[in-house]
């Protein structure tokens, strides 16, 4: 596959820093609201953001065969529609306005003015309305390790899990976006030995380092999306902060799954890397012989991604600590795989659904996804650089989680999904 | 509490028939597409369906203080939105308007061509857009049964069944309205016996009978929305058929809970009955003694309703059994003790939000709420009036439910949802 935007040779008239995240190659898409109050579509090169709105007045677009009012909506849902086809044109044609020896925008100063923003004078914004939002649990890693310290140390893995990229629906309200604050929920819990719950602030706030994963509409209601088809019907990826009360988890999961334990909030990046300029950075994901899935979720070739992936914790005063560094690649069920399962019985997927990967932990202990695993259950506490020691989460510690690829001196990154835990609001009842 | 709509004396000069749900004192609403492509907003009285729509644009509620646009959309969420002072005031309106000795639209041949449809000429549509499904777990009988067939006979209830009403998110993009077929869906299923999963058509297809509740905008992010206001919150009720398929559930289920045996479809009836129409019908539901709920779900007085409730199968070839009678009292929790306890972790609740109240069984054998429980899993399968047998739903046929109220002389009801499951869909990998 050969998609302009993704040659590394490319270099943009835009000033772009070495380490970013977002060179010419990145090439993503989000949504902001500048100064004004008006909403852009948009992508981002370097440290600016630029609007595909005005481009898109500005007639840079008009020979691509797509609606081009889906380019003045406040999400990303309608261009997402399009499909495809038009996501790539797009994006290439992006490539082509700021490659470096292309005049046109870059010696327009006029035009620049209105298309192009600092992207500390703008607010970026959720960029899907997610309708469904599903959460998987597909990294073997993190359901062993969850398996050993909940259920039995010796059956860590349940009996369906080799044959299910298992998943289960998540609260589409409370998804954020990075920078958006958190509170600490209450609820119920039963202590250790007591057979009554008692309520109050959770005391082991936790994050599930994830990536997700944006569909467009994939099928129609009681129709299938292949295997072999589905990495058609995902626009992109983003990082996930999964925030997880483990105590309160722990007292109503049973039989029906996570409730309120998971949707008081979950944080994601705000710049959605599109599936095109992941492809360079394509790679096998782990052998699935024993057992074998069933056919409907068999596949050949390469479906994982190598995204470094870590976890910065930020204490109130600034001091920080990178407790996890995991990759993407580690996952054992396939993104194809996880939107095959999910519509095999006709589940309705559609433009702008979101869905998590689960934890993604990896075998070494630095590699695990959340403190629960990490501290492996607040037995062994992480030290600060400040001589604290954290088991969960603070109030007023922030949670950083960053994402990126690299081959061939090109970087193509997530920037990052950073939320601050701020203390319980005080109950009254 | 004095709501001029519930008035018993009060007759419509429109011919509503003694057995129909929908007399002058239900004024339910709803949505409906025309003969003309045009989606009006709408109430029900008999078999007429009425356009608010209309109704706005001739006055008749001009002095009602709203945005008379919310009546104009494609969906009741805008409308929901205003609050129940709003609900309650066009509620009362529409029953003045309709009321035998109004002559105002009565004897207005012209209005009434343009705001009075025949029920048989129109689509009924989904009433509103629902951005989160949650479905609860409600019936202590229900669970019971579960847990006596699933787990064990002896601790059939799970630990924390009295303390939390039990709830997970379900998935939106499949709730359909009533006469929408739905297909057999396919998946995995571990056969009795075997360790290895066989994919395949649902064996088990099974209905659950149960009612919904629809929001308002309840909180903001964060906040909680106290017992003893969340009936504010609550717009309407409708009956939700949570189509399930029990045998991928129970290879599915375990850590996180039902997914692909739910989400294939969720079938609700289409006339949302206002709560403010139900008061009459308040009464008691069981007693929390034992254990008394932690505070936050205490409450006093009634806030059950007694609505009953019926499943009846019909075959393709016209037969039909009712097969269960039960009663929306019989819940454990009720639903302002849902919405607390949803919200209580300051989980964002909005305009159209639908929440399940489980399935509802009662405590004899012919009011269990699913043919899991009526046939004891297949045990004890129903008679059928043409010398068939059911243990499970078949190929065409029809699950319809009904649910009414009746009291000093009017029936309140929900009209039905009735869905026919057709064959699944030939797998072609």
């Amino acid at each position: 596959m050969n998609i302009f935007a993704n040659n590394p040779a490319l270099k943009s008239w835009l000033e772009v820093s070495a380490q970013s995240d977002f060179p010419i190659q990145n090439i993503p898409f989000g949504v902001f609201t500048d100064e004004n109050d008006r909403v852009h579509i948009a992508t981002r090169i370097g440290d600016y953001a630029i609007s595909l709105s005005v481009l898109e007045e500005l007639g840079y677009f008009i020979d691509i065969d797509f609606d081009g009012e889906v380019l003045h909506d406040e999400t990303l849902n309608a261009f997402i529609s399009e499909g495809k086809a038009v996501w790539r044109a797009v994006r290439n044609r992006i490539a082509e306005i700021f490659e470096a020896n292309n005049p046109k925008l870059r010696d327009d100063a006029e035009a620049r003015a209105e298309v192009i923003f600092d992207l500390d004078k703008v607010l970026v914004e959720l960029p899907v309305y997610v309708g469904d939002y599903t959460d998987f649990y597909s990294s073997r890693e993190h359901a062993t390790n969850v398996g050993m310290m909940f259920r039995d140390p010796n059956n860590a893995l349940l009996p369906n899990w080799l044959h299910i990229p298992v998943g289960y629906h998540g609260r589409s309200s409370t998804i954020v976006p990075s920078g958006v604050p958190v509170h600490r929920p209450v609820g119920q819990s039963l202590p250790k030995g007591e057979t009554l719950p008692v309520f109050g602030e959770s005391k082991r706030v936790d994050f599930e380092l994830e990536t997700a994963f944006i569909t467009t509409d994939a099928n129609e209601m009681g129709q299938r999306v292949p295997v072999e088809k589905a990495e058609d019907a995902i626009f992109g990826m983003v990082l996930l902060n999964d925030w997880s009360a483990r105590d309160i988890q722990a007292w109503e999961y049973v039989p029906l799954g996570p409730f309120l334990a998971k949707n008081f909030a979950s944080s994601i990046s705000c710049w959605v890397v599109a599936l095109d300029a992941l492809e360079p950075f394509r790679c096998a994901s782990p052998v699935q012989e024993e057992p074998k899935p069933l056919p409907y979720l068999q596949q050949t070739g390469d479906h994982a991604f190598d995204i470094n992936l870590e976890v910065i914790i930020e204490t109130e005063s600034g001091v920080s600590q990178t407790v996890c560094k995991s990759n993407f690649k580690y996952m054992y069920w396939t993104m194809s795989q996880q939107l095959a399962h999910h519509t095999v019985n006709g589940c309705l997927v559609s433009s702008g659904d979101l869905m998590g990967s689960g934890t993604i932990s990896g075998s070494e202990k630095d590699s695990f996804g959340s403190m629960l695993e990490l501290t492996w259950a607040g037995q062994n506490p992480i030290a600060m650089p400040d001589g604290t020691e954290r088991t969960f989460i603070q109030d007023n510690d922030t949670v950083v989680m960053k994402g990126y690829c690299e081959k061939d001196g090109v970087r193509i990154g997530f920037g990052e999904v950073s939320s601050k835990l701020l203390p319980a609001i005080p109950f009254v009842k």
